[in-house]
C-alpha cells in the first residue's frame, strides 16, 4: 500500500494512495477517517516526521571506489553512520536552493525506511518489522565541505539536504530494489539494493544498538556508484523499484 | 529567572523557581498558570525539547592542545559542528549506564544554550535575543570509537549522551562564566566561557547560515580542557556559574 503525506487545504493530511483517490488516516499508522479527497488536490509533503534522520555512508562498494576512500582495499567493518535533523526534510517536487556556501553541491539517491513502532536493541528476525515504509531519499551533500570540516555537519544536515518521497510504501522487500538518480533526465546512477555491504536489518541492528529509533524517524541507507556535481536549474529524480519517482528540483 | 521542566505527578510541567515553590507555566515560554507546586516533588527533566542538538568541538584552544589536535599549530578557522539528536537527552541526578561497547567513556562539562524563537541568518545583533536561556550540558564521548569511526555517530549521538540541567536560567551574559567539571567531587576541569575560540554569538551566526535552529534547540559550547575516563559508580557534576549544578551518575 502506498501512502502520502500532504498539503490539502491548509491541512496536513496523511491518506492511502488509491488510483486517483487519497482516503485520509487519522496518522501515518491510523485509521481511515472516511474522508476521500482527489491526489490531484494535495501537494506532496515528506512521508516522515522524523525525530532525526540517521543515514549511512559508504554502503556500496562501486562507491566507495569512485571516490577513492577504499583505505588498503578493506571494506568498512561497521556501517559508517551520521546524523540530519528534521530541518534537512524537503518534499516531492520541491526547490532546493542551490547553497551560495559550497562550489560542489552532489546528488546521492538512495532507498530510505521510516520507522514504525520505536525500535531498540534490534535483532535481525524481527527489524523488519519496525518499518512503516520505505520512500526514495536524495541526500544532497556539499562536497568540498565534507572533505574540508571537522564533521559532516553542513556538508550533509543544511536546511532541505534530504528530499524524500514521494509515497511510503508499506509492503516491500528491501532486499533487491533497483535504485536509479536521473539529472535532466540522463541516468546517472543505476544500482541495486542487493549490492549494499550492510543490508537494511544489518543497518537497523546496528543503529539500534546505540541509539532508540522512534516512530517517524528515517534511515537512509546509502548510495550506489555515480554520485556528481549538480547545477542551478537542474531536475533530479531518484527512483527506486516498488515506489515511485522523487523529483528535486535545483534552484 | 530560572526554569524547569519537571514531573510533578506524572505530569510534564514548566516552572519558575521561586524559593522552594515552582509556579507553572504553560510552556517553556508561556504564561503562569496559576499552579504553584513545591519544587521538592518534581522530578526534574532535561529543561529542553529539541529537534536536534547542535554542538561545537575543538572550541577551546587548551582543550585541542590536550587531544593532539593543534595540527600545525593553527587554530580552526570555523567552528566544527556536530549533532545529536533528541535520544541523547537525560536530567540532571539520572543515572547513565556506562556502555558495554566502549573502554573509553569521556566526560566533557559545557555551557548549553536553548533557543527561544525561529533563528535563521543571525546577524551577531540579533543573535543572542533567540536564546530562551542557558543551562549546564555533559557532551559525554566514547573517546575510542570516537577515534576508530567515520563520522562522530555512536561516540557522541548515543542514547543519554546529553545530560541537560538542571535548570534554564534565562537572565544570563554567557560571555565570562566560569565552567567547573567535578567527578565524585575532585575538579578536572575549571575553564571559563570567555577562553573560547568562537564565542556563542559566532557559535549562533555560523549555525544558522546552514541551519534553521528551532525552538527548544539546544546548542553546546564546548568544553574546556581537562576531559577524561569516566568509570562505573562515578558522580560528576557540571557547574556553570549563574545556572547551578548538573548531577550524572554513570551507572
Amino acid at each position: 500500500m502506498k501512502l502520502l503525506r500532504g498539503l490539502f487545504d491548509g491541512r496536513i493530511i496523511w491518506a492511502e494512495v488509491e488510483g486517483e483517490r487519497a482516503l485520509v488516516r487519522s496518522a501515518m499508522a491510523g485509521e481511515r477517517t472516511g474522508e476521500e479527497l482527489p491526489l490531484s488536490g494535495i501537494r506532496p509533503l515528506a512521508p516522515a516526521e522524523p525525530t532525526k534522520i540517521v543515514c549511512v555512508g559508504r554502503n556500496y562498494l562501486d562507491h566507495i571506489k569512485e571516490m577513492g576512500n577504499l583505505v588498503g582495499g578493506d571494506l568498512p567493518k561497521e556501517p559508517g553512520i551520521f546524523l540530519k535533523g528534521p530541518n534537512a526534510l524537503a518534499a516531492s517536487d520541491e526547490v532546493v536552493a542551490y547553497p551560495d556556501w559550497t562550489e560542489s553541491f552532489h546528488f546521492e539517491g538512495e532507498l530510505a525506511m521510516v520507522i514504525g513502532t520505536r525500535a531498540q536493541h534490534l535483532i535481525p528476525e524481527n527489524a523488519l518489522s519496525h518499518v512503516a515504509g520505505y520512500t526514495c531519499g536524495l541526500d544532497l551533500t556539499a562536497r568540498d565541505k565534507q572533505k574540508s570540516d571537522l564533521q559532516w555537519f553542513r556538508a550533509k544536515a543544511a536546511d532541505r539536504f534530504c528530499p524524500l518521497g514521494p509515497v511510503l510504501e508499506t509492503e516491500l522487500d528491501p532486499g533487491d530494489l533497483r535504485v536509479q538518480t536521473r539529472v535532466n533526465g540522463e541516468t546517472r546512477q543505476d544500482g541495486r539494493t542487493s549490492m549494499m555491504i550492510f543490508d537494511p536489518v544489518s543497518i537497523l541492528t546496528y543503529i539500534t544498538r546505540f541509539v532508540t529509533l522512534e516512530v517517524g524517524d528515517v534511515v537512509l541507507t546509502g548510495t550506489p556508484e555515480g554520485v556528481g556535481p549538480l547545477s542551478r536549474g537542474d531536475r533530479v529524480e531518484v527512483e527506486v523499484e516498488g515506489i515511485g519517482t522523487l523529483v528535486t528540483l535545483i534552484g
